[in-house]
């Protein structure tokens, strides 16, 4: 650390990405909920053509892909604010709309805890029960921003948008974050239509799981006009052009590719049933993930027992030593998947 | 502005896009310092090969690029940071390295003044003299981070070397920012041979200007490994992520194609230096600028006339509120110069 680091700082908890650097030499990536499937041909051929237009900057607005988002969302642009990846969206919110502090699951997505803590948010931690978010648990919260990863991660379990609006209403002082990381892999339905009658909540999205978008960096929110424009008023603050041109045309082609995504969306999903069911044969507790990987317990073996022989043999899944019993597997191709289960195999 | 917004955030200042999103319009743009020149065939065809596989993360490290760019500054790999933009290496500046506040030129890039107001960072303004900064001026500066944009903008003149180690040596205590963003249009040399020496500077960089990706959005430090080490901490803690793989990969390709940009480089300054000529015959007093624009000052006409002259003609260069009787010319090809002469010599 230099003598010039802030005082505030001087206990950052970075992110570590040495196991995301490992698997990328060569391994079978089950560890980040990446997609296996590559960007749509339009996303491509976008990007390619924007890449020859580099010297200029970037749209700022992203006018093109709020359009095109806008009206597939039925919302107007200007309720859209894009981000480099959703994290950049969490990291705003966490900066700019948390002064009364912060609530979320003690067992959710990572980077909460992290941003709360690097902002000095104070935060509050509702335990989930049996793994799952008690929404009669999210009441007397005081004004905190509450988080809502829906479906959760790691457990990939959903609320039912009855029980979002529970919280919604307990809580008309609070601003309501919605993260939709993995909506489009669930059978539960979006918040989205919230949009329209509330005006405390925020729901993001992200282009890096089900549009494949994961190495290009895009993500969103949808909420009212009122705090996109905060939002708005951040990001031009700080970072006016956020989302590269490249990133801005695959997002384009993606969008209007969605025919190429629907389908690579029903496969996943089908993939996810079945190796769950063959997961459970072999001694695996699996919960029932509406998203794009699988959270399971064995029944003898460790995490890090079954993380350790997958990485030995090629595959990379994830292995949390905060949940030690427990791994979390991304969905990948059936092919990927039957590897995966032929080398469990071995040990289970 | 909503009720949620951070209270420390009320009188945000955002950055006024509207001017670079209007020059989108069709217009010849000389009004933001991009390279009128497209990127090289390699930086396109490498950012083609890599939106292919987009569903994977980037690299958060930017290894490849880190490692070409370290052999070509003779330095080592972990000595770099890269950043969303240059833009983004200076926010993490001000946000974790400005304890003691800053300092920096009355007139330089506005970025540095709106990032400080934005983290709370009191700032001492010190005025050029001549429109030069004098070296002279940056004394007992009590530990505060001096930013020196070199060359500056929107001046376009440069320090020489031994100005640039004067003001290191007289701040033994401060953290010294030399922004190198026109670096390579000056005769002026990179102030980067002093890495070997201090350990209390930071060089930034942008692939914006002479490697024709401001629409990519690249940028890097160099810097000691101990201040390396606290920016990619604020970085992994906040935006693992923050340069998708195409950008990383046209940066690599454009690393490769480097003679590529040389010949751009030149054919840049080579038409600065005509048009400079021809500006001065028409009555224009114009700076000896190192960069790729033109600061000037016509003997009758406000910086606004001229401004909205040319704009009606289809020409956007840039005016500043500020210094209304200046105008910040970008060198664009000597086509669109010409263009650029052929309509104020209807008004001069």
């Amino acid at each position: 650390m230099s003598k010039f680091l802030h005082s505030k700082f001087k206990s950052l908890e970075p992110y570590d990405t040495s196991e995301e650097l490992e698997s990328m030499n060569g391994y079978i990536r089950l560890n980040t909920n990446e997609s296996p499937f590559m960007p749509s041909p339009l996303a491509i051929k976008y990007a390619y053509e924007s890449a020859k237009g580099l010297n200029y900057y970037s749209d700022p607005d992203c006018r093109l892909l709020a359009e095109k988002l806008s009206s597939m969302l039925n919302i107007k642009p200007s309720q859209i604010v894009f981000g480099n990846g959703s994290d950049e969206i969490l990291n705003f919110i966490f900066m700019g709309l948390c002064e009364k502090g912060a609530a979320f699951p003690d067992i959710t997505y990572s980077f909460y805890k992290i941003l709360a803590k690097f902002h000095g948010v104070n935060y509050k931690l509702i335990p989930l029960k049996n793994f799952r978010i008690a929404p009669d648990d999210y009441k007397n919260l005081q004004a905190r921003t509450i988080f809502i990863a829906n479906p959760n991660a790691p457990t990939g379990l959903a609320l039912k948008l009855d029980e979002i609006e529970k919280i919604i209403i307990s809580n008309p002082d609070s601003l309501i974050i919605i993260d939709e990381a993995y909506i489009d892999f669930a059978d539960s339905l979006s918040a989205i239509k919230f949009i329209h009658e509330y005006n405390n909540i925020i729901i993001t999205r992200t282009f890096s799981k089900s549009r494949s978008l994961a190495g290009g960096r895009l993500g969103f929110c949808v909420t009212c006009e009122e705090i996109a424009n905060d939002l708005r008023d951040i990001k031009n603050t700080i970072t006016p052009y956020n989302i590269n041109a490249m990133t801005q045309a695959a997002g384009l082609g993606s969008l209007e590719d969605d025919d190429y995504y629907k389908e690579n969306i029903n496969l996943i999903r089908t993939v996810r049933e079945s190796t769950k069911i063959n997961l459970r044969k072999m001694g695996f507790e699996v919960t029932d993930s509406e998203t794009n990987f699988l959270f399971t317990r064995h029944e003898r073996l460790t995490g890090q027992e079954i993380f350790t022989h997958l990485k030995q043999n090629g595959i990379m899944i994830r292995y949390f030593e905060s949940l030690p019993e427990f791994n979390r597997i991304t969905i990948g191709t059936s092919e990927q998947m039957q590897k995966l289960l032929n080398c469990l195999a071995e040990i289970v």
